[in-house]
């Protein structure tokens, strides 16, 4: 990057990407036409916690991006477009190029342009920072809050791939009975799973319509629902089995059954549990089949104060020893 | 931190400090309500980089919130409210306690509310990144380009404190002379100047009723006017003599003439380079007095493609190694 100033920097990779409010990225600030209510939200992410240093540039962009679309879909928000924050240190042009191409590539692709950012030095690991802005539904945001008991809980896609994904990657000696054993597509699908989350804005609609509640499960799903039903005095019981689990998932579980506390606290799923009313879990069942997500009734919402208890093929409760990924 | 949560974390530092629109920071996402064009910007720091790590850590919170809200007021936008990002070495809870109280003392300060954010853990400096929201001014936020010839140039403020206070604080044997011939006020003045950027929201009026063009400056006055005046093809010769110096900045260049490629280059100034048509430019001034705010008419913007030249008290052109404060 020596001789690269910020400015050439951003010319080169950045401001081809811009949408139009980002004015080129040639001013202090964007401007953005806003009509009604903004959903916001702004995740960070640290190479060597968030992802791996030496993953590919452009799906480390992806991934960047998606997280904060993910917040987006769990809203029912249609995204807008996003500021990006890069803390680099010694990167090439080359790395910044596939990064932009990535990045490029996911703004075209969920049509969530670059409105514009800042672009700094740093003698730490990259940092990336994305600051995501949606079009709230018009009857206001999904909250995560107002859930009420007997109310139905689903989840979008599959549980614990991306944890189970990253555990294979860090190929612990102890897990190596497990990962040797799955087959390569089972493999490849768990590392992707990590790599690059899918978020589920084809959701939107059945979530506007359906849904009383809704958030994007990130920190592994028991943490995460928890952090949900505890909103409103709520808990819950989930059976195992009752858990959406991709073949890859089910095919290292069944090797290795304490994955399980993996699957349920390992955190980057990146799918979306959702809340019902009892008499519209099935027509949110069927709007969430005709968009073309797979979603899951998973269990109900039910009266109590502790976190909710997962209960294993043997009739007994989950041991988890935390319930998320913790941060600190 | 050990056995803090980013929850815990978060109710206990940051909730606090929400805005209404931030819903207690226990969502997703926050929704705003939005009215008209808004105007977005995004700065990160960088620990080692923007400012020191041992900086008292509620000047550190105020200068990542004043940086942005320099780019909002320069820009004649109203602050709406911030996105907050941090990564977070080994931090502890009283230096939280202190980086969240000086965040709330410029939240209230500015009327500029807690949104939402994103706190991680990171094996590198502390980086904060803020997505900092403006409401627009009615015709538009003021742009960095637009400039005619002819047009006065006006800086608002003082140019060069924070540069030099930067240098006293790096303390270089070379420097010793200058620093060492400061006195106890000017060297106090040029400290705080590094630390702690005043955001000229005051001029807001003053910009929306007179401005043809404004930007912040914050990578060094040289480098941040060539960048304006080259989107419209002009340049401009500026008479050093015509700058606003503070006394402090005034005594260092007296003891060492070279300080003065320091204070054209040296970034950290987060004052006001405002454009008027020459007709305007008494009532700018004036305006901008009735505000409470200097300005201070440094020259006029003159047909040419060069980046502008600094004439020194000799007549001569000052030489600058560099335009301004490079990133990479």
């Amino acid at each position: 990057m020596a001789g690269l100033t910020e400015d050439e920097l951003i010319a080169r990779f950045f401001a081809p990407l811009a949408g139009a409010a980002g004015l080129g990225l040639t001013d202090d600030a964007a401007e953005l036409q806003a009509q009604g209510a903004l959903a916001l939200t702004k995740d960070m992410l640290v190479a060597g916690v968030h992802f791996f240093a030496d993953d590919p540039p452009d799906a480390i962009a992806r991934k960047a991006l998606r997280v904060n679309l993910s917040d987006l879909a769990a809203k029912g928000a249609a995204p807008l477009g996003f500021l990006l924050g890069l803390a680099l240190p010694a990167a090439d042009a080359d790395w910044l190029e596939r990064f932009a191409q990535g990045l490029g590539a996911d703004a075209a692709e969920y049509a969530f342009p670059l409105l514009g950012g800042d672009t700094v030095a740093t003698p730490g690991p990259l940092t990336i920072s994305v600051t995501a802005l949606g079009a709230s539904p018009p009857a206001g945001m999904i909250r995560r809050g107002g859930v009420c008991e007997s109310d139905a809980l689903f989840l979008s896609g599959t549980v614990g791939d991306a944890a189970l994904g990253l555990r294979m990657r860090l190929g612990a000696a102890q897990d190596r009975g497990w990962i040797d054993a799955l087959g390569a597509a089972d493999a490849g699908f768990l590392a992707e799973r990590y790599l690059l989350p899918r978020p589920r804005l084809a959701l939107r609609d059945a979530l506007r319509v359906h849904a009383r509640a809704a958030m994007d499960v990130s920190d592994g799903l028991a943490g995460d629902l928890a952090k949900m039903l505890r909103l409103d005095g709520l808990s819950a019981e989930i059976e195992t089995r009752d858990l959406p689990l991709s073949a890859a998932a089910a095919a290292a579980l069944a090797r290795e059954p304490a994955l399980i506390e993996t699957i349920l606290s390992g955190g980057d799923d990146y799918e979306i549990l959702c809340v019902c009313a009892p008499g519209r879990a099935e027509a949110f069942a069927g709007a969430a089949a005709r968009a073309g997500v797979a979603v899951k009734r998973i269990g109900a919402a039910r009266r109590g104060e502790g976190a909710p208890r997962f209960i294993g093929e043997d009739g007994a409760p989950v041991a988890l020893k935390r319930a998320s990924f913790g941060h600190f």
